[in-house]
């Protein structure tokens, strides 16, 4: 089966809304987060060589480099996010008829749910490194096309709350509490001040349209 | 040229990154709506048919039928953006050596003008919609699936803002003030709100999981 990134984006939908458990939630974010790199991606590539922008050349060379990174990892993660759900119900999938069993089903259901747990929280780290992005965008980049620094802004920000649901379920289940809470800490860090971040890059994108 | 919804992700994604002017954030706007549509579509087909939610059967039946309708409507936007886009930066490349000329190309301008200001509003009024199907999805959907309901409202409340950016532009260079004026209105009174009806949801699905 091809991966996601390689399907259109009409059948991605269609998967996404279909009854299969993946495609999901987390790839969505995944996307979300990708579109906000590419769209930093464009005001840079909409910024650089002109004379008007010189001043910015250098910062928008730099950012150009930072959001195409960001844009490679986040697409990596639509899959991802796929291949650790799929670990997850296989595990579940596991045999518990004797006690060894139980045991060593429950032994491995933990530790996928660990890899789980990380794997939204990096989603939910790119798409908060993503916001922060975007305010260099808004900040420097070619007025003409500031409004995809908003948009850009828009899709970090939900890329990061859509993340985060996932992070929440998955640590949930976690029965290594120190493991459990010390991602969910970094979860809150990561969400913290995003909102009011994220209404600041909106606003000063709104006031130079 | 396909279109965009027949590309790839990945190409999608490249597209949107790169210097060309189109897809820009009136299309990323559009396919953030269609995810949103999309995974309440996910959420109504993962609860159908269980007997465990047969008290809101019909319900669900009624609002897949609502978020599929979504779900194309929002996807023809993702090409009417790029379509109306083009069509004004013709305008804008329109002779203006006569009066005769530079008159012709201002009326094409401003009528086209008018059409790049309604399309970006119906995007805002179809992610607006997406917005409150979310919250009929995390009230009575399957609580296994409940989080992507949470995905879904954050999905529809970034394309709502992010076409938002689009009507604002538009609207701003249009001299008719009369028919700018209403849609601005007609804008703002789906923005009104529209963030405490997405925490409003984002929290319900949170408490759930």
């Amino acid at each position: 089966m091809s991966e996601i990134k390689q399907k259109s984006v009409e059948v991605f939908l269609d998967e996404l809304a279909s009854r299969q458990a993946t495609p999901g939630g987390g790839s969505a974010a995944a996307v979300m987060g990708a579109q906000a790199a590419a769209l930093i991606s464009m005001v840079c590539n909409l910024t650089i060589g002109k004379p008007k922008y010189a001043e910015v050349e250098e910062d928008m060379q730099a950012l150009l480099k930072q959001s195409e990174a960001l844009r490679e990892q986040l697409i990596a993660m639509i899959k991802a996010d796929v291949d650790v759900f799929d670990k997850l119900m296989a595990c579940y999938g596991l045999p518990k008829n004797t006690d060894e069993e139980k045991s060593t089903r429950s032994r491995q259901i933990q530790s996928v749910l660990k890899e789980a747990t990380i794997v939204p929280l990096e989603c939910a780290k790119a798409c908060a490194l993503s916001i922060k992005l975007s305010r260099i965008a808004a900040e420097k980049g070619n007025i003409n096309v500031i409004s995809d620094a908003g948009v850009a802004v828009m899709a970090g920000y939900s890329g990061l709350k859509s993340a985060a649901l996932n992070v929440y379920i998955n640590a949930g289940s976690i029965k290594d509490r120190t493991f459990a809470d010390e991602k969910i800490i970094e979860l809150e860090q990561l969400l913290g001040g995003a909102d009011i971040e994220t209404e600041e890059i909106y606003q000063l994108v709104k006031e130079k349209l």
